[in-house]
């Protein structure tokens, strides 16, 4: 088969999206969950099939009030610390211009390393991708009281695959709340089950595409007509719950979350735990890959 | 007291806004509910002391899924027709041009002045209100799936005192949900409690404010301490059911709403009833008052 995606990427593009005219809705070709349950694994038999059929686990209080405190202590160090300095892996918000998330922190600090590394999230990483994991992307995300945006419906792994050359769905998502979510104050809403159907999207990724798009999302936005059809299917969850909860999400899900007016601002760890099978490509849109803090190549 | 406002108003102005230079919280001078609980009231003992206290009270499913439908069918009809008809009272989407309000339905409207008279409203306005009643304004409103923008927290009393120079705190909204309500579509949010305080805000009113206003609020806004305040003592609550629920808020509860990015739209009927002994004076704020049917000054 010769596309043009094949021209830059040796990988198959399986998934292949911002190609064609129209958009189109495709099945998921690879496992949800990679391992099978035995006693021993980390999630119980019905946390998995929860897992394997709606894209999403959310575990209750999974971390200490302790433990989600001195994670609040280093955030609130490094906000006040990147108020001034300027920094490529630092996002702000378009209007106010306030720190709203902080690359590739497992990487630049000691704290959210460990995290990283806890095991109490690798046990679960390793048993859903079946194999030894590595960061693909983390940072920490600061949605303020009164002026957070919204975010708008989106696959990760679109942009993953498109933009970084992931060439399949071996990843997760893992959100760690440091604040208590609430139903008003823009928590993250999925569309069960969306997970394993691809939503292929129209328009060509422009170069260096990921300077706008982590603040505003244009490019590899899905079609209202393929959402409608996931939401009509899957319903809308917004996993909520106290500081220290964890949002554990496939790659694929469907995701997006309102805005914020309400004064508590919200703020979460976020880690993409990828497969060592898994390693990135070449992007396959053609364009030069994204920086490591964004797509971690150097692995 | 010879007040700027005074000059142009001779009506005392017990709520001074967009006056002082900074915001402050005063207290209500007003009842909430001004008639006493009966057994002939038409609502219970519960509900009144509820609405006393918080300010709002929600009805589920008052209406039948019947009169929802035929409301439903005028609203399509009316969006059909202001699709290309430029009209005052029609107020459209900042980007999209979407038509989100149709203004003075109770007015032009044979179904919504049905409405509007329905003896299951009037007699709870008459009750609450302990007085005959008129619309003070009306409105469809049609919140759009994927792209319905949030509405920042307001008192509604604070504009229509000072802008329409309304005296007293002695009007309430009833919102009659056409869809149903749920925590992912932009539904309204109040602050219970709110109502009993005051917020004067900061920032004289503009000219021919109401022209913007509508679309994005910029006077009249208040300040993050004072909501704050009031959130920390009243949280936030958002009502939320089925088409055909009424929720009744106080002219002064402190609400708003976030976005809908979900696929789906929510709209609904809105009309502020005001006691008869509380009609408009000239604006507060010293401009021209608003327009007929934003402002009701024909009875």
């Amino acid at each position: 088969m010769k596309t043009e995606a094949n021209i830059v990427n040796k990988v198959n593009d399986v998934y292949p999206s911002r190609i064609a005219a129209k958009p189109s809705i495709e099945d998921r070709k690879d496992p949800v969950v990679y391992s099978s349950w035995t006693e021993s694994s980390p999630l119980t038999k019905e946390q998995t099939e929860f897992y394997e059929k709606n894209g999403y686990l959310f575990l209750e209080e999974y971390f200490t009030e302790e433990e989600v405190q001195a994670w609040k202590q280093e955030l609130k160090q490094l906000q006040s610390y990147y108020k001034e300095q300027e920094s490529e892996h630092v996002i702000r918000e378009p209007e106010s211009h306030e720190v709203r998330s902080i690359f590739a922190v497992h990487d630049n600090n000691a704290i959210f390393k460990a995290l990283a590394k806890h095991e109490k999230l690798t046990s679960i990483m390793e048993y859903l991708l079946g194999s030894k994991t590595y960061i693909h992307q983390s940072r920490i995300n600061f949605k303020p009281g009164f002026t957070g945006k919204e975010f708008y419906w989106h696959s990760d792994f679109e942009t993953w695959h498109v933009e970084d050359g992931m060439p399949l769905m071996r990843a997760l998502s893992c959100s760690i709340a440091l604040e208590d979510n609430n139903h008003f104050n823009g928590a993250l809403m999925v569309i069960p089950g969306s997970h394993k159907s691809f939503v292929s999207c129209v328009g060509a990724t422009p170069e260096n595409h990921y300077k706008d798009s982590l603040r505003k999302q244009e490019y590899g936005v899905p079609d209202p007509d393929s959402l409608t059809k996931l939401a009509d299917e899957g319903g809308i969850q917004m996993p909520i719950g106290k500081a220290g909860s964890v949002l554990l999400f496939d790659c694929n899900i469907m995701h997006g979350s309102g805005s914020n007016i309400s004064p508590y601002p919200r703020s979460n760890v976020f880690m993409v735990y990828n497969s060592v099978e898994n390693k990135l490509a070449e992007p396959f849109s053609g364009q030069q890959p994204r920086p490591d803090y964004i797509a971690n190549r150097s692995i």
